[in-house]
């Protein structure tokens, strides 16, 4: 199994992005193909190469995460988005892991793998892990600004599919985002998608709110990627406060009792909490509808995030999800 | 100044109302009417009347949470709802408090007050303090699921105004709420209220993202009343299970080191982050647009939020927020 990493995408890219993928080669023992620089990643990785069986592809060109993707896909053909995708699309690759521009990598996909025939709008599912033991995949995490109920109806599909295979969960349950639990809330988009899931051959549970996603009230989430990627980005900084403030309270703690700063992380729990709170710990996101593994991790990813990540890669490749996509006959 | 309080309205009404609206007597001075049923406000709250200028107004009708506003602000003329709004038409209450059934003090509000000239869709504009001490205000927080560029453009007026008379923030910062900093990122929605925005007379300073909601990077997030909902329950869900965790970890705490547990509290500073993460602290939301000042509390507001929800009624009365707004010539 061979999964190509962009070692080019991404915020703290190559480093990072090479540290989570000796990383991720050592724990999961997949092949990495590290694509970007090889002048660089010959000296990041070089000694790795022949004991993790990594290898490095030249990718001369790099795709900025503020460049407009369409132009950015089809002037850089030698980038490491364009190059990762084709490597999938060539089969000389299992999947490709990306922190990099995500429009560019959505983009890339699009127009190199294609589409699963029937899938109208490939869509975004991440997983997130705020406050519950069971999965919560929120779909569609910010690949289509503006929506038609069929293509949410599709989303709520493609969804099930993913949980059902990632996390055997024989029929996961749907939500469909909105603001009220009654039938006649919402907007006219989720309006007439609660109509089409409803007779839907789906386990749809019918409208939830914004307090329900930390809830885990159901494993999938379906919204538009205008309102997904909102509601995943608040999330994202009421985090990134909390595990500030964890920090700080801590120190003043600490110093106040003459405690060891662990102690309190150890013993009131803290740890778990920044565990969930932590986007380094999520796995990424994966994109499914296309033909092929793509996945989309944080732009801000650190090693961790990346390993992670590439973890997910490979259960995606071994649970065969693009294939069991393919099968449920979108058409 | 009378402020006219649903106190049939709320999961906890009408004790905690009652006991709320007590306390805002007492601290703010403000004279309050009562809208309930007479037989048991007078049981809670006959022995204060006399010295707190309390006053009682029977509404023998009650608004369930769940009933469908139209039917039920058409259906129930004697309702505290309708009363209510009623008390504020009739220059009989300079304000109306309710944490009753939202969708029915906005469509009573909309028929008995009416819309001030030229407002299209007035809005709920709603403070939140997660972890900034500038105000930070959400408009529309819920009032309109379906809106049009004008719509919004409106929204980021009356928040204007709102802050500025308020706040004495004499140009406010805005931001338009979306999945992306740059001037194309978004749906139509933002896409063209965007443009519309970027040539009014107001301090807009583009698009912002989710985690700006807690980073406090603009005094007022422009947002339909769908993504708005959503968003603000998202926050409150998160903020609910951090609160609870934090609660746990201070009892784990209190335990393992024999520390008494408002040591934790007072010192790790824990009760400023209760503060700043419960809905019972925040002041409730002002209906702006209509004839008059109306101000919706959480529906599961305690005697806290009653109290600051009756705190803010007074606020807009004396800062006349209302009058100002009409000023502002919308036509």
């Amino acid at each position: 199994m061979i999964i190509a990493v962009d070692a080019s995408g991404g915020e703290y890219a190559p480093h990072e992005v090479v540290k989570g993928a000796i990383k991720a080669a050592k724990e999961y023992e997949v092949e990495i193909a590290l694509v970007g620089r090889k002048e660089i990643l010959y000296v990041l990785a070089g000694r790795h190469m022949g004991k993790l069986g990594m290898s490095i592809i030249d990718a001369s060109e790099v795709i900025d995460l503020h460049e407009s993707p369409v132009e950015a896909v089809r002037g850089k053909p030698d980038s490491s988005i364009v190059l990762g995708t084709n490597l999938v699309k060539d089969g000389l690759a299992s999947a490709f892991v990306s922190a990099g521009n995500t429009g560019a990598v959505l983009y890339s996909a699009l127009v190199n793998l294609g589409k699963i025939p029937g899938v109208e709008r490939p869509a975004i599912g991440c997983l997130i892990n705020v406050n519950t033991t069971a999965p919560v995949l929120l779909i569609d995490a910010g690949a289509n600004a503006e929506c038609r109920p069929t293509h949410l109806a599709q989303f709520a599909r493609l969804g099930t599919t993913y949980i059902r295979e990632i996390f055997d969960i024989s029929s996961p349950s749907i939500g469909l985002l909105s603001n009220g639990e009654e039938e006649k809330k919402g907007n006219r988009l989720t309006q007439e998608t609660y109509q089409l899931l409803k007779t839907a051959k789906l386990n749809f549970i019918g409208n939830i709110e914004g307090q329900d996603i930390s809830a885990g009230t159901t494993n999938i989430i379906v919204t538009d990627g205008f309102t997904g990627n909102i509601v995943l980005k608040t999330i994202e900084g009421m985090s990134t406060n909390w595990l500030y403030s964890l920090s700080q309270s801590g120190q003043l703690f600490s110093k106040a009792y003459s405690l060891p700063s662990r102690a309190l992380h150890r013993d009131i729990g803290m740890d778990s909490w920044s565990k969930r709170l932590d986007y380094r710990e999520y796995g990424g996101s994966c994109l499914l509808g296309v033909n092929g593994n793509i996945i989309i991790a944080h732009g801000r990813s650190r090693a961790k995030a990346i390993k992670n990540a590439i973890g997910l890669a490979k259960q995606t490749i071994e649970r065969n999800v693009y294939q069991k996509i393919k099968e449920e006959s979108y058409e």
